[in-house]
């Protein structure tokens, strides 16, 4: 794990009575590194991660994308042997930042070269990013699924716990997948909302736990289209983002009929807070006081 | 304004005591559209933004990216008059989500072109990302500029203030451009914090301001690698970032020498703190006390 932090000699600067103070000091910081993603030996996506989890980021991007739909689409995941870099020792040193995937049905790639093309219609608007995802989506979410608000506030109040990575730098988002009793799946962070997600995804998908029926899934960032586009694409029947949630995120889920809750807020001394922008009928309100 | 926020009717939950409270109400949100970048006629990019000053986040897109260095560079920038979709009235109405670029020197598109196919090579990492910032790179950054502290601070605790769609919705990113003496050049907001830093760029692009040599970049949110390379090509010589800084965009400031502060912390009291991880002797400490 020494790559996913880093210790960094940091000035320090302070003001306080308008005079000005400056020290020294050791800080950590989350790495951030290149990830070259290939398919098929094909370069399908360049991304900026923190390292660890590679295998599951990548399978949580390609799942999330609608590209694969189970681990048995991949035939072999490996870092390309070539990647490497002169150490300064003169022998030559595996960057583990470039992974190729195989898929098991060489017929993958057309579909995917045709994605990545230019296409021609020129009408563009969040309704047809929303039919997009629609169509590409498998599973219908969860009706008969439902959590008390309790727990979700728990979760968010132990997330924070749960981040290791986070705690030594402050500068990571975190993903968690849940269950409505409390039960933490899986925690995965990064410098990039996106990848976290995509672990968590990745992870559920390694273990052959897709769709997520039972689950929410929290994330320390806030909630934009694409974050909601992954749930969705997971089966996932509730999304949780401590921050705000954008426009297209919530028609997104109103349309595709997932729980979005935001601003997610966890008091130390139990309390809290949440607003519920979708389908609020899958929290559990019936003790409800006001 | 009108498309910048929109407001939806929301649930609210809170928990006090281990009882539960409902209610509702209405909830500004910060609006998320795609915007189709095409140059030429051909789409270069899919980015999702809060709709407003898109030519100024394409300008600024595209000078991060190396592809233009000025204004003449483009002949032509409009919204694509077949982007449109029925309202519900049998009326087409433009969606303002696609926007083409006609570049003045048409030899610019092969460049383009050759940019986004794959690449052979198979080594990738940070320092592989920083040569090719600096090889992109037009400007070497001003040494002898500083600023006080305090002018980032002061900067930081107005970037509130000036955020109107943040003061609404919570839910967006800020970038600012601020001379030393704390005259604040141009703000932007935006659902993406790396549109927000385009917006702003684009802004100084348009009025021909480049190189950015005599103020500092405020942005709200995290400094990642890609923020401090659009710092670095708009000849920037100061980031300070509200949150954390990744380990690639310290080392990507090292390198370029720009510095680099996080963390940047003002209190409503005058009081404040900042991390300064790169370049320190661009802070004017001369009445430092300990």
């Amino acid at each position: 794990m020494g790559r996913v932090t880093e210790t960094k000699r940091i000035r320090t600067v302070r003001v306080r009575d308008g005079r000005l103070y400056a020290g020294r000091k050791g800080d950590h910081v989350a790495v951030e590194e290149p990830l070259d993603i290939r398919l098929n030996g094909q370069q399908l996506s360049l991304t900026m991660r923190t390292p660890g989890n590679d295998v599951e980021l990548i399978h949580g991007f390609l799942h999330g994308e609608g590209l694969i739909k189970s681990r048995e689409d991949i035939a072999e995941a490996r870092y390309c042997d070539g990647a490497v870099v002169d150490d300064g020792t003169g022998f030559a040193q595996n960057t583990y930042n470039v992974m190729d995937f195989t898929t098991a049905r060489p017929q993958l790639l057309p579909v995917i070269t045709k994605r990545f093309t230019t296409t021609s219609a020129c009408g563009v608007c969040g309704s047809d990013s929303i039919d997009a995802v629609r169509q590409k989506g498998r599973y219908a979410l969860a009706e008969d699924w439902s959590v008390d608000p309790r727990a979700i506030l728990d979760a968010a109040r132990n997330l924070t716990d749960d981040q290791a990575v986070f705690a030594r730098t402050g500068g990571v988002h975190a993903a968690a997948l849940v269950r409505a009793d409390g039960e933490v799946l899986a925690v995965r962070e990064d410098v990039g909302r996106h990848n976290a997600v995509d672990k968590v995804i990745g992870w559920a998908l390694l273990e052959d736990r897709l769709p997520l029926t039972d689950c929410f899934l929290l994330v320390s960032s806030r909630a934009s289209f694409e974050i909601a586009q992954k749930a969705f694409m997971a089966g996932i029947p509730l999304l949780a983002c401590v921050s705000a949630a954008s426009s297209l995120a919530i028609d997104t889920a109103e349309e595709v009929r997932m729980t979005l809750v935001g601003f997610t807020r966890a008091f130390d001394d139990g309390d809290g807070r949440m607003n519920v922008y979708t389908h609020a009928e899958r929290l559990d309100l019936s003790d409800v006081e006001g």
